[in-house]
């Protein structure tokens, strides 16, 4: 094998026939962790002062890095398959999606040697990780938990409707009963509204609740309603998820049967 | 076709043979959505203020939107099918609930203009989004999960028993561990209901919270309670729509198997 | 049919053959939820005071009825099936568990008369509803959810243990880190598990929090593994009641199929 | 039976064939609980002070409990299966993972009389509940639980990664949009990523939250989100479960259907 052909082996995520991350592979997703987490600490003034350089270094190796990694998969793009001839199939690499990710993440990680400031435009890299969802058992997982949303939309889309429903009618409650008496909180709708939707989640931050008599009713209902309405959707997915493994076990079974075709002799799945 | 038949078809939500939703239907759905926000936005005074003409003339464009869509369905009510003649037919819409509801939704839409402070008033419009719920199989989802919750209501009637139960214990326990101590949160039974419900709902706003040792003996109690009774009705939901998939995939087996007709050769579902 | 026949009847819950509450079960429940709904909100000063006689009337009437639905069970109990003699079997019912909270009520209720802040005893009221609870379908659906609660009482074990050793392992954390800092919340350790239990359950109040960065970790860890702690026993619940179902459905279908008898015809469940 | 073999016999776990624990096992665990209950009270400094004597006379003779169950199950050893000598089976005894854990508890336990303000080191002792997790019927619940979620851990991998990037996106957002109005809770993402986790998890201590429109839409997001990824992994398990349930079921019944071993007559599972 030519020493392109194992370059391209080697970056392909998923190209071994067992669907595992190879080595490089490997060592690229650690590499994306590492300049996520450097690009994220080094927001924090009290880490950034006294460790500018090293920073500075580190995100210069990781920049090294990954504009390796863009240049090692252009230059094997032509290991690909499919028709066309070598630059054409580097050409069509560097316009695909991926191949786009790739170059803006360059750019991204070089560009804090030449702008300041570029603190939340690092977070690009963050786009990278997609690349790696791409990976076997991992992408199936999420194809199988995308189709089990998929199929019960139409229930998650009512369960959404009540509880913009049951927001509404919270925040216009509170902002009838006490948009007065708390005019910071329940003033107009749309800041009654912030409260409505942090209560409902039951996160409560306590920055806003009401304090009349008929206003913690309209909150306990919001609340209670919240609760029902976190619950409405786990029971919906997990009857989603319980279907599609049946299914799946129903199915097996059925090809096992098919593949011993005995019509008088029933094998249970 | 006629014109008024062309227009009843439009104006009929799910008139077409595949359920879907009509370019005039998906323009008022947006209308409503519009007109809505509108209402919601301008009960901020920092909003509303310096933006007083232009409500209101959307308020305006609105209401005349509203008052065509209404004349429109008068006018096409004759289309409708069943008996009786054209007048007796615009008669009985404009009689029906969903015909009053279109008028309160006209004359609320264009109260603004005579009328000063009539925000609340105009989240009547809300009523309006019931005629969009009818759509296909939106309607179909909704009917299924209420399906669900009816067929199970007596274990939800359980949970909601012990919830009421629990929450009346724990508030009563913290009258008389800390009445005294936290008048304000405490001092009566009904004030420490408010607390019992924000934690028995994991809200939590922190506005109320035991300090004595007794009384967070009685506040852990009531939150891990809480959290038991979240995950109590979860799981009869989960269980009522597994089953009702379940159902629903077992009756098609069974409609296939009667229609192949074979008793000797078992098809499995 | 005599006049105590009749009224046994009607006191009985369940005695119908439909299992349908009676009319005066359907009045007794609501004097119940009345005298409690009156006892809770009469320990609210603001309400006591102005309505301090017509509370004390109400109490009298509520009393009253407690007291003639007592003599009236007394009177009756001879009706009961089983033998002994009149006398005896009104014995036996006085001595019941239920004979002696009916008769707990009947004191507590004709309490305030005699006694001054008797507010928390009143709730005493409270058991009756146990009454309530053993009424037909509500019973069996009480009865199922215990039974399924009972049956993955491992389950729900292995997961209680989980929480304690989490909330143990957080607050020992935080005393380790955050004692000195913040010694009000996290001074020991049985000050850092009020801390943990409110964070693990998700209510999180607000009034302890980690500020410190290693305290902070520690609690970013409990939060999640209380996201994962509601989740677990959520999943057993669900799992639980959706093999109750499944199994009674497959037991309707085999005694179906065994009333039919036809072994070589096979239909479905 | 020797005295030797009666001793190992009751200090076994589930070494009597009904799985059941022993006189001797329910003391220990008791023991434990207690030295736990002790050493997790004792940082209390309100009650450590005037008991200071009585905690100390506690944990002697708890460490005296441990030092003697540690010696017994030295001196039993040999009585396990398996080749070997009487000592050479002590030794492999204490060199086993349960027999360091022992003996550090043993140590732990005895520290305080020579060590002071060992608190922390006392907790140890939690390690030896490990042992009282292998009994029996726990111990099967566990695995079951435990193999439940290995077999779906890609799919709480994908729930994982979606919060993850939830909680960057949430967290960088509100760097940007509040870094320099709220600097101390969003003037880096590292500060925003603590009120992240807290939002995310439904938690909402509300030391930190944000009081801009932009802000408020970025939380309302994160909150929303954390409701789903509450859900999604609850709908895992509760799949997973209800799947582990019915196969146990289905293997059942084909055992069943082996043992009878009649291919004409099919006996519904």
């Amino acid at each position: 094998m030519t020493l392109r052909a194992q370059l391209h082996r080697q970056l392909a995520i998923g190209s071994w026939p067992d669907g595992k991350l190879t080595g490089l592979n490997i060592f690229l997703i650690w590499t994306i962790l590492g300049a996520l987490g450097i690009a994220v600490i080094a927001t924090e003034p009290a880490i950034h002062e006294p460790w500018r350089s090293e920073i500075l270094i580190a995100e210069m190796v990781f920049g090294a890095v990954f504009l390796l990694e863009y240049l090692g998969r252009v230059y094997a793009a032509p290991e690909r398959e499919g028709p066309g001839s070598a630059w054409g199939k580097r050409l069509r690499f560097m316009l695909s999606p991926i191949g786009l990710i790739d170059l803006a993440v360059v750019i991204v990680s070089l560009a804090p040697m030449f702008v300041a400031n570029a603190a939340v435009l690092r977070l690009v890299r963050l786009l990278r990780i997609v690349s790696i969802l791409k990976f076997g058992r991992f992408s199936a997982a999420m194809r199988e938990i995308g189709g089990a949303l998929r199929e019960r939309s139409y229930d998650l889309l009512v369960c959404a409707t009540l509880a913009f429903v049951l927001m509404l009618i919270g925040a216009t409650g509170l902002y009838w009963v006490e948009g007065r008496i708390q005019p910071d909180s329940f003033g107009s709708i749309p800041r009654a509204l912030w409260w409505a939707v942090i209560t409902l989640t039951t996160v409560g931050y306590g920055d806003a609740y009401p304090i009349t008599t008929a206003g913690r009713f309209i909150g306990a209902f919001v609340a209670v309603g919240g609760v029902l309405l976190v619950a409405l959707p786990t029971g919906i997915f997990a009857a989603a998820f319980s279907d599609a493994m049946q299914r799946r076990r129903e199915a097996l079974a059925r090809a096992v049967e098919e593949m011993q075709g005995t019509p008088d002799q029933i094998s249970r799945p």
